[in-house]
């Protein structure tokens, strides 16, 4: 099997959360398989300059819209959160558990998070919030409230954070096939095409 | 026949260049008119505290990769400008003298000026250029010349400036097709179905 594709994503962006209902799909039928990695993208925007969309003039406004009309086009479930965006340290740390202690389900909590936050307004930033989410997934609430405040899972997260920072990530989602980076939802297309014919 | 759209657009942007090779079939297939209006991004990029993509760390490398992808992916003839970016009053200016002097030529000439920039890497900031580029079309090179200078001439750009930033204008390509905006050459899918089918 070809090299798997590392999905980077902020559960705070509305273009990620439609990229992941996507995006294991897409790769599936070229063979490949999919490293969700879950990121903070505010650590990148202390590099990039970048702000929240909400919060530009002019940028921000297109952006609601936008968020909206991009869901409707390609079908997906959309309801805009009230509070937006939001910390995303808590489902971070909840699915990187996951990764470590379940992985077989790890992608499962992390739809499941996203769905929460993009469809039932849910405010998973909220760390009891995200733990109920698990719980409904069928993980044990204790065990993952605690998981998410160990030591190791906090490392494990900056260390994936500082990676994607070294890789070049700004913006979510961010997606790299065979080293070639790939940023939006509206670029999937040409991850498309490169995976199934290569370099273009 | 329905409202025309409105295609804003910077000489200087790739993506625009992009969009300007599309806009009019793509338009023409649903019985629209385009209306082309070139405007200088660096006066909304004071009111959104944007910048040039090249100057953003992590994301100028990554639009750079993006320019050239996105141009083979959509199979648009393209080399990266030697200087970029550049100022675009000089080729804004020829366009909109054109539009009021020779208005079935003025098209021409904005596809031209892309072309030479985005293609032959001509820089198009030299108001020289830009009159060659015009003479090269059948415009009188003195004429063109002398109504880049003329304060009438200023004075149109300066009001569709000014106008596109009322009108939200952010990036570029952007188009308003039914007071709806479209921001990117990546949001052509989504015009095509406006087009199509209307609101969704």
């Amino acid at each position: 099997m070809a090299h798997p594709i590392d999905f980077y994503f902020d559960f705070s962006s509305p273009y990620g959360y439609m990229a992941s209902t996507r995006i294991d799909e897409l790769a599936a039928r070229y063979g490949r398989e999919v490293i969700w990695r879950p990121i903070m993208l505010g650590v990148a925007f202390k590099t990039t300059g970048g702000q929240p969309l909400p919060s530009i003039p002019l940028k921000g406004d297109y952006a609601k819209r936008d968020f909206v009309r991009s869901a409707a086009f390609h079908g997906v479930e959309y309801r805009h959160p009230t509070v937006f965006p939001i910390s995303t340290v808590a489902p971070c740390r909840a699915f990187y558990w996951a990764d470590q202690k379940h992985p077989e389900r790890a992608i499962a909590l992390a739809k499941a998070l996203y769905r929460a936050y993009f469809v039932a307004d849910v405010n998973i930033s909220n760390p009891a919030d995200t733990v109920s989410i698990g719980a409904q997934l069928g993980f044990d609430a204790t065990a993952l409230h605690a998981g998410m405040n160990e030591q190791s899972i906090k490392d494990t997260l900056k260390a994936e954070v500082d990676r994607s920072i070294a890789r070049g990530v700004f913006g979510s989602p961010y997606v790299i096939v065979d080293g070639e980076p790939f940023w939006g939802m509206d670029r999937f297309d040409q991850i498309e095409r490169w995976l199934a014919h290569g370099p273009f």
